[in-house]
């Protein structure tokens, strides 16, 4: 299992910038209160948006991975390339699974090597990148009839999927007609909605988004199942820790139950002692991408203007992603030196995949105590002389341990943010589970590409942004 | 020339949370007090830790493009993979300019479409990562033989840099002996230091981290421009780029000097409004990683605990990286709602190298808006749809516009950014130049791998790390 190490967060190792420990006692206020949070918990757990905690549980588990598995196995050996197109929270959980469990050079390695076909997650409307994948796969990559398409979206009015949709239905259209009906997956309401229509009328295969899971807790669902499997990933073992992540965090006692500890950590730290930016650092360059699907988590969940209550509220933490060793040479004297306004997440890995010894023989004296070590263990020795020196400089900070990370353990890891993050909706008093403020951006984007009924945006746009003097020019 | 929209920073459009237009006022307080932080670094440019102002003017300019063609043509030809092995300063840089100019494919290009060899950038120690890429380089990707090493150090005593090249040396030795040399390119202190001995001992090409060039201001040297000559890229432009910004960064008005402008807005915001998260958000995929290059200069320059008078201080603000469209998905939500502390930089590209249409004929009532538009517009709108959105909820921000994304305005953008904050240094009376808070940890590192010299700090982590019941487990 995770474990979840809190000590650094505490007055008795950071002073004034911690949290007086006496406040976790069992028995006490905050203590009860997470208590019934639990216990609040469990009584929502797979009611309306919260039927992300089926997941990993049957019957949903064993729905979700026959039918992954069935789509896959029908795909498997057919394509060298697979494009999802998708955003946001159909994007980030795939890209960070990805990168947590197969090699960095994945998409280099030769058929037969490579575990499934090669994966870009295409999440952007940018042109020239768009460009280049489609270029790359129509010609040096094998040709499109060898590209596989995975669109997500729920309703397929996403305008960044609908507008990448469209580019290579077109595409695969010429190229084979009706027959093109292969070469896509599609995930999206089960029952509604434009994707599902133009699904129906097509005949594309398809999975669900499942009813009551929002985009940013829909990455064990076929919508982070699916590309896995495609690419080798061990899906039911992701489950699986999932699972036995959620049982930990069901437990009653915050100071056993890590989700609890670390929305009370991060919540009393930003609320009560001004670290409002929380920082995942990962020691471990294949789960920094964890690290952005967290940023989603995190921002779009508890970033609220109102509370329940309807009162303003202004709540929210950044969440910002680090990389260790690498931003110790970046970040880490700003973390030191700069406002005291954050805590520092820290992920270590026990034990690595692999190691590499560093050879004995250069003969230079400056470097001979690196001789004979090796590269993990260096790893491991800045992780914790780093966290030697946030303690030094009175920055709270936690570390998440993997004994390995393998996709039990990503599973694991998933499970305990999601549940964290139910916990810090609650001690917010904030809906974790909506996003309003991403509404008028939308609505102004139709405005301004024309969208029947949306003309007004279009000229507030305009008004709102009308040129100024303000602005330099070379 | 790149231009600096900063209307959307002023109190008339934000209300409280920018600031009056009226202290930006020809002849005012701070108008006079810029002019005479312009005449400032008029006087230091070029001395001491200023010498980064030389790079892109002669002679400084042409002895770097000659050594760098020199050796670069010297091995054009000769290699399949360029891996450089470097971390911070020597890293960021040239990943900025790879993922800017070059194709997001350019790795899985094959020979004779790619510009160069491929490209890996290895600027961390964890094991499995170091291990996939010289794996590849070693099988599938033609050999160790056909692999060029791009050692970057200026002392060689940085413990990440120093272990990846004793691995790399060995490896080397064993498959070429002494002929190993005609692998390896060092760029190092051009007359002392380890890796300046290790050179001279085994013949290894060199070229200067010139002295006076800290690394983080260190990618128009030959730091940054060696591997990005080797990939094709317009070395020689980027330095033109350089050039005419840094000209226009000299101009003793504010409101004509974007460089000064840029840090007025930022330390003010920061200062006085509470804006001390600076966000840099590219509409453009390519220029994410020049987000990561930003925030090491940001960060590190400015993040300080004491100011110039020896008071204490912690100054600095929090650089974070965020991708447009992408991240309306993700972290919008949060920057609309959530505390007001953020000022987000927003950079738009006005001509995109290529763009993508969308076509006609999907016969969706919902998506016919998209119809006969292209990605690129659609990436316009959302820019401009997202930045109205930020104005409506009075989020300071401001926009960096590219006529296009090319190396003159890179170049531009890079000399900016770097002018932005020396002012930035002399607004917040602290040395832009040090970084004394990542001492500690790397001498805890010498300590907990067993350098000799060190063994005091062993003990010391030790004893603050040790163990608590501050843990859970699964």
């Amino acid at each position: 299992m995770l474990s979840l190490d809190y000590a650094n967060c505490l007055a008795d190792r950071v002073g004034a910038h911690g949290l007086d420990p006496a406040i976790l006692a069992p028995g006490g206020d905050v203590a009860t209160a997470m208590a019934a949070h639990t216990q609040r918990l469990a009584s929502t757990r797979g009611t309306n948006w919260e039927r992300w905690r089926d997941l990993p549980f049957d019957p949903v588990r064993t729905a979700h991975l026959t039918a992954v598995r069935d789509i896959a196995s029908r795909c498997r050996g057919r394509f060298d390339n697979l494009i999802v197109l998708g955003i946001g929270g159909s994007a980030l959980g795939n890209i960070a699974l990805h990168n947590a469990l197969n090699p960095a050079t994945h998409n280099l390695l030769p058929d037969g090597v490579r575990t499934g076909p090669r994966l870009f997650v295409v999440d952007n409307v940018d042109p020239v990148a768009f460009d280049n994948v489609i270029e790359y796969c129509e010609s040096a990559g094998g040709g499109l009839h060898r590209t596989l398409f995975n669109v997500i979206s729920k309703s397929g009015e996403t305008a960044e999927t609908a507008a990448q949709f469209m580019i290579v239905r077109e595409r695969l259209r010429a190229l084979l007609g009706a027959g093109h009906a292969e070469q896509v997956v599609a995930i999206t309401d089960p029952a509604r909605g434009t994707m599902r229509q133009i699904c129906e009328r097509e005949g594309y295969p398809t999975l669900p988004v499942p009813d009551g899971v929002g985009g940013r807790f829909s990455v064990l669902s076929p919508v982070g199942l699916f590309s896995a499997c495609m690419c080798g990933i061990d899906i039911e073992a992701l489950l699986t820790g999932a699972a036995e992540m959620d049982a930990v965090c069901s437990r009653p006692q915050v100071e056993r139950n890590p989700a609890a500890m670390l929305a009370l950590l991060l919540v009393e730290l930003g609320q009560t002692k001004g670290k409002t930016n929380h920082v995942l650092m990962p020691y471990a360059s294949n789960l920094y991408s964890m690290a952005d699907w967290y940023r989603q988590l995190w921002a779009e969940s508890l970033g609220k203007a109102k509370d329940l209550a309807g009162n303003t509220a202004y709540t929210g933490f950044t969440p910002i992603k680090a990389l260790g060793a690498t931003d110790q040479h970046s970040q880490v004297q700003l973390y030191r030196e700069g406002p005291n306004d954050k805590v520092i997440g820290m992920i270590e890995v026990e034990k690595f995949d692999t190691d590499v010894p560093i050879p004995t023989g250069l003969g230079v004296e400056a470097l001979r105590y690196l001789e004979g070590r090796s590269l993990g263990e260096l790893l491991s020795a800045e992780k914790r002389a780093t966290e030697y020196a946030f303690v030094e400089s009175m920055r709270p900070n936690y570390t998440i341990r993997f004994p390995v990370a393998d996709a039990y353990h990503i599973g694991q890891f998933i499970s305990l943010w999601q549940i964290a993050t139910a916990y810090a909706g609650l001690l917010l008093n904030i809906d974790a589970y909506d996003q309003p403020a991403v509404e008028l951006g939308k609505q102004a984007t139709f405005g301004l590409m024309g969208r029947a009924g949306y003309e007004k945006f279009k000229n507030t746009v305009d008004q709102t942004l009308r040129p100024t003097e303000r602005i330099i020019n070379g």
